[in-house]
C-alpha cells in the first residue's frame, strides 16, 4: 500500500506568517500522498474583536453562534485556506482547500443540546474518500480548514484535531495511513517545563499511568483521546511534536502505540 | 462534443438569501456539466465598514489595497462561497469551492502601474483545465469566487464577468461551452428604464451602432467586452439576462452573436 501523510497544523504555526511559510515550504517537499488539515489560529478571535462580535461562552464553553461560525468560515476557509493554497503552489505543490462541505467529504451533525447548546458545532459521521483519492491519485493535495457541514445546507464549526483522525482513519483501508499532530512542544512531556523531557512512546497501558499520576494535563486528553482513536482503527502510525518531526530525522517527538 | 454551461451569478442574487437559494436549488437540477462563477455582493462592502477599512478610492476608480484583498479573501472563498457549495450540497449537486489558487486553475497577473496603482488585482494570464476536467468528468461542479493567483503566492482580486469569459474558452475546444451572465436585467435593453425591451440578438456590428447612438452604456461596456471575447474564442453560445434565461424557455433575454 502507498504511504498517505495526514498533517494537522494548529494555531502556533498558522499565527506567524515566517514560521507557516517556512512550514508549507517544507511541507510541499513531501514525496508521499498528504493531506494537510488546519484550524485557525488567533485570527479569528482578532476579526471577532475588530467586529465588536463577543466570544459567548456558556459554563466556562466556547459556544458557536451564528456570527461565530460566520466568522470562523471567512477566517479558516477564506482568509487562512487560501494563504496556505497560494503559497503551496508558490512551491510547485499543486493543492486544493476544503472544508467538509466541498466534495461532500465531511459529514457531521450538530452536536445535540443536553446541558448545553454549543451552537454550530458539527461531530463527524462520515468521511468520503471518493473524491480525495481521485485527488491524491493525481498529485493533487487536499488542505482543510476545520469546518465541516450537515448535508442539509448547513455549514459546522468541527474540531480540527477529530479531523485529522476521521480523515486518517477514512483513509486507513486504501493507504498506508501516518497521521501527524504538530503543536508548539516536542510531544508528550514527563515535566511540561522541560521541552527535552518528551515520552517517546505511549500506548493504552502507559497512558492510563500516567494520566493517573497526573503526568498528562487535562488539555492534553482530547488530542490523545484521537490518537488512540485512530492507532485503534488501523491508522498505522501516530506521533505528536513539533513540526520538525517530519522533515527532521534527530528530532524527538511522541509516538502512539496500540 | 457534451455540453459545458459556464454562469454567472452577479451581486442581486448573492445579496438576497432567498434569491439565492432559489437560484441554487434550480440550478443544481441542470443535467448538463456545469461551472459556477460568483461575485461578492455588497457582503465585502458591509464587512470592510464594520472592520473600519476604508474603500480607497484613486481617480474615481476601486484600489484593492491589502486589508481589501483579505476582506474580499474572507467573504468571496470564505461565507459566500461555502455557504453556496453547503446549498448545493444539501440539493445532492456535488459541488468544490475554487479560487484560482486551488488547483492553480487560473493564473494572472498583478495589473501593471500605469496611471494608477490598482493594487492586488490580477488580469488573468492562463486557464489549466486539467483538474477541472477530472472533477466535471466525475460529477463534480467547480464554483469559483472572483479570485486568482500569481503562481508565486499572492492572491489577487479578480473581475468575475472576465473570470467566467476566460474559463469558457478555456474549455471551448474540448466542450460545446455556452456561457451565461446572469444579472438583474432582462438582457442588453433598448431602453433602460423598460424591462421588457430587450435586445435578443447583439452582433459586432449592431453593438458598435448601439453604443454610437448611446443605447448601450458605459456600464455594459465590460461586460459586452468578455462575451465578445468569448464568442471570438470559440464559446459556441453567450446570453445575458435575468437567471430566468436558464430554467424557463419563454423568457427573454440577450444572445451574443459573432
Amino acid at each position: 500500500m502507498k504511504t498517505l501523510k495526514v498533517i494537522k497544523i494548529g494555531g502556533n504555526i498558522i499565527n506567524n506568517q515566517d514560521v507557516l511559510a517556512d512550514f508549507l515550504n517544507q511541507f510541499s517537499k513531501i514525496e508521499s500522498h498528504k493531506i494537510l488539515v488546519h484550524g485557525g489560529g488567533n485570527l479569528a478571535t482578532t476579526l471577532a474583536k475588530e467586529m465588536n462580535i463577543e466570544v459567548k461562552v456558556v459554563n466556562g464553553r466556547r459556544v458557536t453562534d451564528r456570527a461565530t461560525l460566520d466568522i470562523i468560515t471567512m477566517v479558516y476557509a477564506g482568509k487562512i485556506n487560501k494563504t496556505i493554497i497560494a503559497q503551496l503552489q508558490s512551491q510547485y505543490c499543486n493543492a486544493i482547500g476544503f472544508t467538509g462541505a466541498d466534495g461532500n467529504t465531511i459529514i457531521s451533525k450538530k452536536r445535540p443540546v443536553k446541558d448545553i447548546d454549543f451552537g454550530f458545532v458539527g461531530d463527524i459521521e462520515s468521511v468520503n474518500t471518493e473524491v480525495l483519492n481521485l485527488l491524491l491519485e493525481n498529485q493533487i493535495t487536499p488542505v482543510f480548514s476545520a469546518i465541516t457541514h450537515n448535508a442539509k445546507g448547513q455549514l459546522l464549526n468541527t474540531n480540527a484535531d477529530t479531523m485529522a483522525s476521521e480523515i486518517a482513519i477514512g483513509f486507513s483501508k486504501t493507504y498506508n495511513v501516518e497521521l501527524y499532530y504538530c503543536f508548539e512542544k516536542n510531544g508528550v512531556l514527563k515535566d511540561i517545563k522541560e521541552d527535552n523531557s518528551v515520552i517517546e512512546d505511549i500506548n493504552a497501558n502507559t497512558y492510563k499511568t500516567l494520566f493517573e499520576t497526573g503526568i498528562i494535563s487535562e488539555g492534553m486528553l482530547p488530542k490523545l483521546d484521537n490518537c488512540f482513536h485512530a492507532i485503534k482503527n488501523e491508522v498505522k502510525k501516530v506521533c505528536i511534536g513539533k513540526p520538525e518531526m517530519l522533515f527532521n530525522s534527530n528530532s524527538k517527538f511522541t509516538t502512539i502505540q496500540a
